[in-house]
């Protein structure tokens, strides 16, 4: 699955490449053009194509709302009220292509958000890389005993060496026998003449979920921008966070407008219920409110302390 | 709707801009960015953006099948592969953005196509322009008699005169009358200072369908294709496969081989039922074949004699 | 447009058949089922069909979450987890199909949620009914001087009148010709038998933006609770919101325990951006806050007030 | 993985449940509701909720065409016309959703149709089942000489028998690591108290992709039909067209004569680009023609000939 000769050298020439275009350009971006920004131990994201900047934003809202716009005379103030107003067609204006390597539990994930355009690396057609994703001790978590989708201590001593054993002679050994199955040598020939190798469609079964796989994933900013909202939060697995956070540099030199605004209205923002205003209104009132009482569960009544900076 | 000063300076700018881009970069479109394609009337078509080229087709489906394409050594080849066998994803690596101005009419037969994004003109923000849709005198056609969604005869004399009349009379009165209860001056202020004018949002109701609107449209490659296939099509309505046409213009300046292979496995194609392979295989053994007792529907079998050539 | 003969006696069947059923059946829906709930002058929403419930909700996440939805014990406790989290998959796997009647320029507007499936009424293939959307006099109201997207005052007197009568005129008139141009008797037969008619997607265009249409329009849960979040909401332009009020009740016959959720985490919420969030902790430790160096717009300053119930 | 008792007991209600309704009803797949068909050593696919049926596609095509298909009195007629060109928004007028049991490596291929609704166990959640699939030896092919994506000869002997130990130790072993690294009891506490166990999120990177995994999946009937012609198709991977089989035996139950214009217009149909439409009609004429000088590529002149019943 490493890109072949041919692929890297079309990627070289790529990187040299120099055109003038009339289209929009992003200097910033433009300079991180095809260049990984690796995560994980084996995993990268890198951008290979771009459309539209912050003023396409601008001007597509201006397209919508034509001479209605004439006093929002500034683009900054413009994209923060799409933004704040939860406007999503200006956004979808500007479009994204990245290549992406990653293990196959986070693509799994990953590919929920169905409004992309993917082309996977084909393990039907195609052989897969010995290269599978081992997290690294710091994140060796055990599960949480509060939540059920959370990570709670770090493992330690035994278990941790254990663990990270298992992990690693499982995914060798998979990867072992999935190449002797295939049965295919260096040169395409049979490693073994005596068999004939098993159909690459059925031989991929044995590999591990952590094995990696790699695919251009192409969105409109719009999506993107939902993507980060629910991967770059605290509450996503780790393990595909890290590429949120990675995109969210991306966002920042491509748009760095827009990136400001979402992190404003998005990322640090925080929506309350009725309950919650209602709770949120007695308390500036100076009523001493409880969570008994409040119309709010436990949780919530957490949640919502946590919100307004209160010890619950 | 017609573009503000400040719009037009924009695009001024845009149009003289030259940047250097790392990005794929086609030369024959970049000589079409920004220009207005004339379409009826008044409307136009103008490439604002893209993303990709033919090559880019090429590179996602390698990343797709990896190795395992090695064989492929044409780029060609295998953008015809491609497209005879329905892959859908590697088309969609590239995006296209239009700025449209069209009919309303054609607005909504153009909206079906919901895989696409789209920033129009708002009537409830701004004030529409004055510009309506006349057909010419050679597109005046009668209702078919033999088809409910088709054109018949072109309308002559008094009948077309006074068709053409009545086009004109009510566009102009009801758009005057638009006008009248907005009572908007140019100044922004009342035309008249007695009146307050009606809302932008309900004083719309009043134009005819065939006032002219204007939007962004960005598509991916696949999906204009569709969009091409549906509406480029002699059955397409006039007023829509004239921007279709235009689009195909672009179509070969931007991606000249996906251009190709869409006319000889789309456009020009042609999908027989089983039936209709079972009487083209008859007919090919030498059999004589009537309808009656081909399995096929009067209407099929004119249709198949008319794909194979024969007389009906 | 009005259904015809053949369709309403399909109807009357429709109404009074009773089947026999393992679906998961809503019998205050059942009611509703088929029934025009009235709309504007001529409009109309009605339930055609429906798939799921409440506990279909529940199901789907359940699948998902296995057995670590254990302890989530009750139905409505996990129906409003997954609303306040905005957990979108679950409520996926509901679906309602409506039967709607609507002035086109509402239909323009409804048409930019893309996530539906729409079978509209064909001007191209059939001739429109003569029935146009005329204001009450309540709703006939002046642009906004505040908002370039809302209504003031209502019209009174003279302008009123004279708006009235020339929405009236105009849409009788364009009719008139549009019907005159078609030149099609009650039987099919030319009115006029010295002319041959207009074609009808070309005679349609005579017709104004008022003109009633109607659609088949058919959407998951969760798409629903978008549209009725943008559609039933307060700044939504009045002749969509009331088809949006409609379908609240359908919602709250349909899956009760998600409509309360809707309106406790959607309708009645709020959001808060990092600025708003910051101001509201400083206020709640007691600081005498100004808009002035307080990081908000004067605007948002004042959506903030308005939120938390203080004067502005 | 397994269904939960709780499930189970809900299901069995489900299944003995009987309400009355007034939506369209399908009495031969109210037979098959909830049943599960069995797919591969594991795996299932089951009807769980359904909307809509033939007439349902019927009675949109005349909302759009209103008056305009009197004439086509028959629905049948109508149902192949709609299907032969091509129109699909009548289609997306109903909806199917199944409860489906799978490996992992074929939910990686399914889930590429991106417009339908998913609801997969979460193995972040919840614990994963030991059951993987393993070929029966019938289908344990080898890679095709010929064909990149394809199977060839059936696997014997000692290489045979080798392949299937190895699939079922790997698979085995993986998932009592797996197990191990949760350290999580019957009962919900540790299975040994020294150790804390991995987080889910974790531990299921070890598992092999032939680990079964399950989903609610819910798409309208145009969605259907287009995985169906894609996945039924012989081209298709087995372990996926083996569940396509199975839905085309739901299909045949819930929508009859959509089924059967399915099997006429698309799965037992074939596209003709403009130049085998050519070499096709010079035969009719009595030409000689021959792969060199026919315009079409060896592979081309192959697939043509095999449509065509001839020999190549």
């Amino acid at each position: 699955m490493a890109l072949t000769t041919a692929q890297l050298q079309e990627l070289a020439e790529a990187q040299s490449a120099r055109a003038e275009t009339r289209r929009p350009t992003v200097p910033a971006l433009e300079k991180m053009l095809f260049e990984a920004l690796p995560v994980l131990d084996h995993g990268f994201v890198r951008v290979i194509d771009y459309m539209g900047d912050d003023a396409a934003v601008v001007q597509a809202a201006r397209v919508s709302y034509g001479r209605g716009t004439r006093a929002a005379n500034e683009d900054r103030g413009l994209i923060r009220y799409l933004m704040r107003h939860w406007h999503s067609t200006p956004f979808e204006m500007c479009e994204v292509k990245f290549h992406v390597k990653l293990p196959i539990f986070v693509a799994r994930q990953w590919i929920r958000h169905r409004t992309a355009n993917v082309n996977e690396y084909s393990a039907r057609y195609s052989i897969m890389d010995r290269e599978f994703y081992i997290p690294a001790p710091e994140q060796l978590a055990a599960q949480s005993s509060s939540n059920r989708q959370g990570r709670g201590d770090i493992l330690q001593g035994a278990e941790a060496e254990e663990v990270m054993a298992l992990l690693r002679r499982d995914a060798s050994q998979t990867y072992d026998h999935y190449a002797q199955m295939l049965n295919e040598g260096e040169d395409g020939q049979p490693a073994d003449p005596s068999r004939q190798g098993l159909a690459r469609e059925l031989a991929r079964m044995n590999l591990t979920l952590n094995t990696y796989t790699q695919w251009y994933w192409k969105t409109d900013l719009h999506n993107l921008l939902h993507f980060l909202r629910l991967r770059a939060d605290p509450h996503a697995q780790y393990e595909i966070r890290v590429y949120a956070e990675a995109m969210m540099q991306v966002l920042e030199a491509w748009v760095p407008t827009v990136a400001e605004a979402f992190r404003d209205y998005r990322l640090g923002a925080a929506t309350l219920s009725s309950q919650m205003l209602a709770v949120t209104r007695r308390l500036l009132a100076g009523e001493a409110v409880e969570q008994a009482g409040s119309g709010l569960s436990k949780r919530e009544w957490r949640e919502l302390m946590e919100m307004l900076g209160r010890p619950v």
